[in-house]
C-alpha cells in the first residue's frame, strides 16, 4: 500500500486521513450492544507527533528507570529533557515536524485486524489499540478507550519483536499499574483479562519481510554487485549495565539476523557479508558495540564502497531511522564514498502486516485453547540481575491473566 | 562411541589408545607412494596435556595480541605466564593432569575423515591433523608433518563454529605465517593449495547434537519439572574492547542458541526458559556479559532450583567446561541450592561427528566445483575497527588458495 508523500512526512495530516477513525468510532458505539471486542494492544515506546509534545515525551522517557536507570532520576530527568528538547526538536523538524510512529502504528493495527478476523472468527471482532509508553496515546488513556468499548480480553502485544526489560518489560510494568489503578484488573467488576505477545523476532513472517525490503534495497545496485554489497544490520544499543544484568535483547537481535542472512540466502543465493552493529548511544557510560558510525567510517577505510544499512529492532520508521540513519549516516557515507541505501522500515509492507495477524491468531488460539498459559515461559524467566521491585510482581499479575 | 574413564580423564594415556595412530603411521607413509590425502586441518587454541606444558601454553597465549591485546606484550606477557601458571597447573590437576582437548580433536578428525571417504570418494584419501595455536601440536609442527605425507590440497577447518578474530583469526593468522616461512605457499613447489572452513555456528547437525546433549541432561530431572528448567548457555566471553571493533562472535553464538532453542521445540515441544551468558572473564577491563556465575547467583536468589549448563561455543572438553563449569559452579551451584546438571560437550558425539563430515564434503564439492571460492565472502569482510596489519593480507592469501 503507498500513502502520499505528505501523509508520511507529516503525521498530523497522516493520522486525518486513510485510518477511518470514522468508521473506529461507529464500530465502537456498536460494540456496546453487541459482543465487545477482542483489544489487540500494539505497545511501543512511541513519538512526539508534533513538536510541542516533545519535551514531555523526552521527560517521560528519561523519568524510566526501566529504559534508563540514572542516579537521582527525579531531579535529573527534568533536567536533561529541558536540555536535550532543543537538539531533539529541530530533528523532528527536520524529518517532517514530527515522528510518524503513530500513524504507522495505526495502519499496523487496523489492517491486523481485518485480517485477524477471518483467521480467527471465534474471538471477533478485533479491535486494534495503540498503546504508547512517552507519547500519546498513552497507557492510560488507551485504558480509558478500552473501557468505553467494554472490552473484556485483551492481548498486549508488544511491537518490540526482541524483548528487552528496557522497552517491553517497561511497557508491561506500566500497563500493570495504570490497569491496578483504574480498577480494571480481571478480578474486578468489568475487568479485563490480559495475555501478552511478548517476542517475536525469529517469526518467519517479520523475518520474510525484512529480507524483503534488502532485496529492495539491494536492486538499486549493479546486479554484479548486489551479492558483494555489505549488509550493516543496527539496532538500538542498550547500556552494558542492562545487558550485563541477563538482558536478553542483544542476544535475541541477533538471532533475528541470523534468520534474515538465512532466507535471504534462500532466496537469492547470496552469502552476503554483514555485521550488526549499534546506533543511538547517548551519554558517558559503555553501551553495546560496535557503533554503527564507527562501523560505517572502518567500512570505508577498508574500502567498502557499497552498504545497505538493515534497521533490525523497531518496526516502523522514527527518528532513529529518519534521522540518525537516513539523514545523519546518510551524509556522512557520502563523505566517505560510500554508495549507501537504507532498507526500507517495514511500516506498511503487507508480508509483516499479515506476519502480525498469523502471530496474534495464533496466539489467540493457543490461549483460548489452553495450550498456552497468558505468558510465555521465558517472560517468566526474570533476568538473573534483575533489580526491580516491578519486574517479578508484574509477571505474576500477567501469568494469571491480569490479577493479583 | 564411549571411552574408559581412564582414557576421558587422562589425556596421556588417551593420546595412546584407540586413535589408530599405528593405523595413521601406516596410511601416511602410504601417501607417499600412491595419491597423498586432502587434509582436513582441525585448528583450535588447544590444551595442555601434561602438567609440564601449562607454562608454555599460557606464554603462547598471552602473548597473543589476537586473542588479548595488552600494552607492552612482550614485557607482560612472560611475567603473568609465570605468575599464573601455579594456579592454573593445579585447575589442570584438579580436572586429571591435562586438557583433554588433543585426545576429543584426534577422535572427532579421524572419525570424520572416516565418513568423509565415503561422501566424498573424487578428494579422498582424507586423513585430519590437529592444529593448536597455543599447545602441541603447533602450527609448524602439524605443517612439517603434511610436507612429510606430500600433502597438496587442504581444508583448514575452524574448530571454533562461531568466528572471532581472537580465535579463528588468530589462527589464521598463524598458519599464513607459519607456511611462509616453512616455504609451501601455493605457488612454491611442492606448495598446498588451502581453503577456509572458517564458520559453522548454525550448521543443522551441530545444532542436533547440542539439542541432544540437553534432552541428555533435562532427563536427570523429574519429568514433570523438565519443561520449565532453566537452559544457562554459556559461552567463553569476548573483551569488549575486541567486540566493539565489530568482532561477529558474540552474534554468531546467539545466533546458535536460537537454533537449539527452536530445534529443542521442536523436539520436546518445550518452550524453555533460558539465558545465554559468558563465562572466564580475567583481569579488570571490560568484558562481555552477564557473567555465567552471576547469572547463576541471580537465578537462585529469583527461586530457580533447576538449572542446565549449556557449553554452546567449544566442540570439546576443556579446562573451562571441567574446571570452571563442573568444579567451581557445580560447588557454588550446590551452595546455592540449585539442582545443577551439565549438558556434555560434544566430544565423540556421532551426531556431531556426522556434521564435521557433512560439512567437510559440502565444503570440499563447492569448492571443488568452483561454486564457492577458497574462503566465505563473510570471512573477507574484516571487522570495521580492525586494528590489526595481519588480517587483511591473511584474508587475501586464504582468498587465493594459499598464495600472495
Amino acid at each position: 500500500m503507498s500513502i502520499p508523500l505528505l501523509a508520511r512526512r507529516n503525521p498530523v495530516f497522516a493520522q486525518k486521513s486513510l485510518l477511518g477513525r470514522s468508521t473506529m468510532a461507529s464500530l465502537s458505539s456498536g460494540f456496546k450492544r453487541n459482543k465487545p471486542p477482542t483489544a489487540i494492544v500494539l505497545m511501543n515506546m512511541g513519538g512526539p507527533s508534533t513538536l510541542p509534545e516533545v519535551h514531555d515525551f523526552l521527560s517521560r522517557l528519561f523519568h524510566d528507570k526501566d529504559l534508563i536507570p540514572l542516579p537521582m532520576q527525579k531531579t535529573i530527568a527534568p533536567w536533561i529533557a529541558r536540555r536535550r528538547s532543543p537538539k531533539i526538536e529541530q530533528q523532528y523538524a527536520d524529518i517532517g515536524g514530527g515522528s510518524p510512529i503513530l500513524h504507522w502504528t495505526n495502519i499496523q493495527g487496523s489492517q491486523m485486524c481485518a485480517i485477524l478476523d477471518e483467521l480467527s472468527p471465534s474471538t471477533a471482532p478485533h479491535k486494534n489499540y495503540t498503546m504508547f509508553r512517552y507519547a500519546k496515546p498513552l497507557t492510560e488513556s488507551t485504558l480509558a478507550e478500552m473501557r468505553r468499548d467494554g472490552v473484556r480480553r485483551a492481548v498486549a502485544f508488544s511491537q518490540y519483536p526482541q524483548y528487552s526489560c528496557s522497552t517491553t518489560g517497561s511497557s508491561l510494568n506500566e500497563l500493570q499499574k495504570r490497569t491496578k489503578e483504574a480498577g480494571m484488573s480481571r478480578d474486578t467488576e468489568n475487568g479485563i483479562e490480559w495475555s501478552v505477545i511478548d517476542r517475536w523476532g525469529t517469526h518467519s513472517g517479520l523475518v520474510e519481510a525484512v529480507c524483503e525490503n534488502i532485496i529492495q534495497a539491494l536492486s538499486k545496485y549493479d546486479p554484479a554487485t548486489r551479492a558483494s554489497t555489505v549488509l550493516l544490520f543496527s539496532a538500538h544499543s542498550l547500556p552494558m549495565e542492562i545487558v550485563n544484568r541477563g538482558d536478553p535483547y542483544v542476544s535475541e537481535v541477533a538471532g533475528t539476523v541470523s534468520r534474515v542472512i538465512e532466507r535471504l540466502h534462500e532466496r537469492t543465493g547470496f552469502e552476503s557479508p554483514y555485521r550488526l552493529v549499534w546506533q543511538s548511544q547517548v551519554g558517558p557510560r559503555p553501551w553495546m558495540g560496535q557503533k554503527t558510525d564507527d562501523a560505517l567510517k572502518g567500512l570505508a577505510k577498508h574500502g567498502q564502497k557499497q552498504v545497505v544499512l538493515v534497521p533490525i529492532a523497531f518496526t516502523s520508521d522514527h527518528i532513529e531511522t529518519l534521522y540518525e540513519l537516513d539523514l545523519e549516516y546518510g551524509k556522512e557515507a557520502k563523505e566517505l564514498g560510500i554508495d549507501l541505501h537504507r532498507a526500507s522500515s517495514l511500516n506498511d509492507s503487507p508480508i509483516f502486516i499479515r506476519a502480525l495477524a498469523d502471530l496474534a491468531a495464533d496466539h489467540l488460539r493457543a490461549v483460548e485453547s489452553g495450550e498456552r498459559g497468558h505468558t510465555s515461559p521465558q517472560m517468566m524467566l526474570r533476568c538473573p540481575g534483575c533489580p526491580s521491585g516491578r519486574c517479578g510482581p508484574q509477571k505474576a499479575w500477567f501469568a494469571k491473566g491480569g490479577r493479583d
